[in-house]
């Protein structure tokens, strides 16, 4: 572990995240019948939306993907391959969420982290976190008009919010980025996964009897 | 009146806008029954929205909140607290209506205001302050699936432009910050309150009979 | 042609964009029976959209509009021109399919030429085209909780790449730059009307059987 470039390790995750996210965005495409131009737009604005959202915000322009264009190809193949291999899969839906959610802990780790590298202060970095991990499904939902995945009350938004918080302390800890990367995916993508598998939620507020 | 800071009473009626709107966001949340991650969530971008549209497009980047926490916090508490406070309303969409209609009469005012501090003309001014109003109802409704409150044909549109413009014309006058605020908030706040109470309405397009 | 200065037919194609999807918005306003400021709002934010996402992904910021309040104002009166003359139209649907078109293919031009203006990489400049083309649209779909025109399987977003693209190549041959903008216009254009007529589709992804 000990020589491992540790920027290099943050950059391949967040590598890693696009390419996640653009597969889910794909999958959603497939869903709703489109063409393989459909796949590659949905596909290219799930995977680089979040990250387009935290820079935006941020100030950090032009985005990254401007000056990355590599960032763009992964999408693009991403969403290409998924047109030709969804078929294969038994449960397209099924696919989507559970890559949403990797992608969802990716980003909210990916997220916390560029913010404070741009000097944010500890509430904001976390809330970007939360933001860049959810924006990107969002904008897939709306742009399919597919009911959000944020209204799923399986620990969604608290998934992200604990991956991001997660990262922050372990940080101040002041532990190596590649521990603080492991054990803030852990928690989040773990949080998101037993929500998934058990049905675990936070409870809802209950509208009173009218 | 004359000792007070002009600067300060427009940085707190900007505040009392974000809380208004965030709280008009967790009562949509409530509607939709989600869980306190989903009301902070919604109620944060609702509160923010606005704002971090027009410093996007004014190019005024990091956004506001980056550098002003207090700012995030102020939705997130707004959002907890109408989490447990909401089952005590008879109402919760009369309450929404109302608290967006203060937050859309509020956010037109500081919208022209930031945007001719940043030198724009008076129509880009204008322009700006009715976006930034009506640009957190429009995330919110979004965001829920809900049918835009936009849509509703109760002079949404027209306050904010009559909360815009009757700062610049008051101000055109040379008048003291207070009374310019203070008078467009009236004129803003009072036309839509008098179109939900008496649904009033601009005559909408007709279609001719096909 | 030759004595033509072409940054102005650049230029005037722009303005001829943005004013053609001003009326797809106040079209679409029209269909959902708004008021006329609604129609306004929807109007003007339908044509500027695309060029103000394009100008926020590059940091071209302030965005286009807050220096060229004139853009605006034509997406105001063609907007408020709409609202009196829509009546006469035999199907409202029917020219907002085909003004739609005439912006996506034009706006797929000027979003790939501002962006290598920028300095861009290729591929990113021909996304930036294909997004400021379809986003227009997307907004405006959104915004009036209409099924959006971007999955309409008629060769949309292959429209806009191929005019993007087209003008890419044609640049790369070192045409003029008005012979590069026609014949990119006529490729993308053509791929919608021919589309739109014919009913040309790309094979749609297939659901296997479950």
């Amino acid at each position: 572990m000990a020589t491992i470039d540790l920027g290099s390790i943050s950059h391949w995750i967040g590598l890693f995240g696009i390419g996640v996210f653009a597969v889910s965005g794909a999958l959603e495409a497939a869903r709703k019948e489109m063409d393989i131009l459909g796949f590659m737009l949905i596909g290219t604005v799930t995977g680089l939306g979040g990250g387009t959202l935290r820079d935006l915000l941020l100030g950090a322009t032009p985005v990254y993907w401007v000056q990355q264009p590599h960032t763009v190809t992964i999408c693009l193949v991403a969403s290409i391959l998924t047109y030709f291999l969804a078929p294969l899969l038994a449960s397209r839906y099924r696919a989507l969420i559970w890559m949403d959610g990797i992608g969802l802990a990716t980003f909210s780790i990916t997220g916390t982290a560029i913010a404070l590298s741009h000097g944010a202060p500890p509430l904001i970095a976390v809330c970007m976190g939360v933001m860049s991990a959810t924006f990107g499904g969002i904008i897939r939902d709306v742009l399919c008009s597919e009911s959000l995945v944020l209204s799923s009350r399986e620990l969604y938004v608290t998934a992200a919010a604990a991956g991001a918080s997660t990262f922050l302390l372990l940080q101040l800890l002041g532990l190596g980025e590649s521990i603080v990367m492991l054990g803030a995916f852990l928690v989040g993508f773990g949080l998101r996964a037993a929500a998934i598998i058990f049905g675990l939620k936070l409870p809802r507020y209950q509208r009173p009897a009218a």
